[in-house]
């Protein structure tokens, strides 16, 4: 027994999928939606649309994909609004902050991590993210990151394991490596679909870190890496070598770092995405990423939060694709599809048959297409444009996911 | 019969009374807050508070003044989502762009104006704005600056006449400027307290917005100035000859221009206030105004939304401090300071007994001190901090409006 729901009266429909609308956006005006259980079931014009047990009338508002938020950092307990006050007062940020929140992490109970955990995923809901991978990294020991995936899989849609995050303060940089590659990676990849490694200056080296995504290899896990993001380094060039999914931050890149992020992407295949993270950029007062140049250039571009307490303590994807908008130079319609299809993409959640940290099969985020999941985003405006037209508004009216409306 | 109410358990309380707290922002911890009717009461640490009909619980969370937005377009009709879209696609800003608005905003009725303008006013209250200014100048005919005028009075806190915004394209520049300094400026100034001029190429020039300032004066009418906006040029400098409240928008400024607005302030009296506009510097792509070089040379700087259709379609002054924090390097407290109680010295209301629009003396507004209008907010956060901490995340928890609840 299926259940049925039609959205009418849509001023303008953000699909995602060229087939159907104009542009990047494949941008419809005068469409309906019709959700099917937990799927999107029809998308064409309102006048043709099939009856359905419930309407929802759109009211000429903006429908898009729900946000699909690629890069976050939320299990975590402890506070750092100091750390962000001495880098406001013109402190520079240091990796070695992460030791604050580590220590914090290890010394909260599972309930305390679970609880913060909730309610930053609920935050972010209610600003229209829909599907949101979060990782581990501020455990750094096997019992720590396995409790971190563990309970971060029973709240988020994706977990990465960031072991390789910096190496923890008592330990010692090459047995963390044996650990974090070995032991360490066996325990937590259970609960993980892919592995990410802090490349940095500070963090992980270029041989650390090929250490880090061969080992990810070897047990048929995905990976990521954290690169270019406090100087130019070798992350970038790894992420191709090695076929990650994405490489995030990408602040600091010459011409190389660019061809051969389009290069992965030439003849069709799944090249490596570059995750552009604006208000991280902002909040540790760093260039803007050249996302511009990246799509130029021909390389697929997310969009993501980077929410974590310390660079990054937000989860407004509309902040960010305001920023990539007015400061960064997309279109809006470059900067919606980085921050819906572009995460998708980046998480291996483009495709249907994405396995949810239940195991399950489900099918594709980040589009408004027949067989999607039912992940939608209502604006309190006519059109997307809005998002940076208005700034800091908050303009979520209504939010579905997995065909089930909770906001 | 008084009413009063003790708002205690305050995590952070930003009074803007250096002689109540610490810094620019007056911050205590550990205080309570006492209204009565319509005005504070009585501000000290909770455990000496007296006792009030009603009691709120702050719960740890961060209290500061209403935002005082203290420069706003809201009296309009019309649409100029296109002309935004045009812009992000590389087109650049012309002052005739308002000419748009102007056609649409006669063609209204004032049953759409005004209702226009409370939506705007309601969305602006619901982001913590309390007193708000708002210009005509989408009018520019003797009736309909007129109109705009009155049904402005009815609904914000300040007005102030632009008729000197742009010449409207059915005009003379002379017949114009003679009008906008004669019968215009004398049938509007029973609603306005103030007059401003767009003092730029494509609108006003030296002399022509000298007459208006003086015409202004003549009638005992405060004055303000757009100034420096596109470019560099005379707005500043005649603001301050003039003894303007405010020259607004200040991105491009010589060191000249600095020293003049320093200078102003010597001395102890009201100098002119460099009004600085970051969602509109952000949303025309324009170089945000030197703020920080402003404060340091001493002049008292405010934050305001510049909320029009055109180029700052915002209301949102939490955007405007994360990026005058984030990007313009003020602290935290210079930045709430300048969105409060700079932007009460812009208005002259940082003072008792400035008139209301309905010709009501009025308590000070943009502090939180024995006397003042009881204006405030309190965020879901613990420390103002978190508006530039947590950038796009919607903070406003509740927003007392003198002396009553509205959120
Ligand atoms: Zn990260
Ligand atoms: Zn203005």
């Amino acid at each position: 027994m299926t259940h049925t729901q039609l959205i009418d009266n849509i001023g303008e429909l953000t699909t995602n999928d060229p087939s159907l609308g104009a542009g990047i956006g494949g941008r419809i005006s005068g469409a309906a939606v019709v959700i099917e259980d937990n799927r999107i079931a029809w998308v064409g014009p309102a006048s043709q649309a099939p009856a359905a047990d419930e309407r929802f009338d759109a009211a000429g508002r903006a429908l898009l994909p729900g946000w699909v938020d690629s890069h976050t950092h939320l299990v975590f307990a402890g506070d750092r609004t100091a750390e962000f006050e001495a880098r406001m007062a013109g402190e520079s940020y240091a990796a070695g902050g992460i030791n604050v929140t580590v220590a914090a992490t290890r010394a909260a109970s599972d309930e305390a991590l679970a609880a913060n955990l909730d309610r930053l995923v609920t935050e972010a809901r209610h600003g229209g993210t829909t599907t949101l991978e979060t990782k581990t990294g501020y455990g750094l020991t096997v019992a720590d990151e396995v409790r971190s995936a563990q309970i971060a899989c029973q709240i988020v849609d994706a977990v990465t394991f960031l072991g390789a995050h910096v190496v923890p303060a008592e330990a010692d940089p090459v047995d963390y490596l044996a650990l974090v590659t070995g032991p360490m990676l066996d325990a937590v990849a259970p609960y993980v679909t892919a592995v990410d490694v802090f490349c940095e200056a500070g963090a992980f080296d270029r041989a650390a870190s090929a250490r880090v995504l061969e080992a990810a290899g070897a047990r048929g896990l995905a990976t990521r890496v954290h690169g270019n993001q406090l100087g130019h380094g070798p992350g970038v060039q790894l992420a191709v070598e090695h076929g990650a999914l994405s490489v995030d931050h990408v602040g600091f890149l010459d011409d190389a770092d660019v061809a051969a992020l389009a290069d992965s992407w030439r003849g069709g295949g799944h090249g490596t995405v570059a995750t552009v993270l604006p208000a991280c950029d902002l909040s540790t007062r760093m260039p803007l990423a050249p996302a511009r140049q990246l799509l130029d250039a021909g390389v697929t571009v997310a969009i993501a939060s980077n929410g974590n307490p310390g660079t990054s303590y937000t989860s407004s994807m509309a902040f960010c694709v305001a920023t990539a908008v007015l400061q960064m130079r997309l279109t809006i319609q470059e900067a919606v599809h980085a921050a819906t299809r572009g995460g998708a993409i980046a998480l291996g959640m483009h495709e249907d048959g994405w396995l949810d940290p239940r195991g399950i099969a489900q099918p594709r985020v980040g589009v408004i297409a027949e067989g999607a999941r039912a992940d939608l985003h209502l604006l309190d405006a006519p059109a997307a444009t809005h998002l940076a037209y208005r700034p800091g508004m908050p303009l979520t009216a209504a939010v579905w996911r997995a065909g089930t409306r909770i906001v």
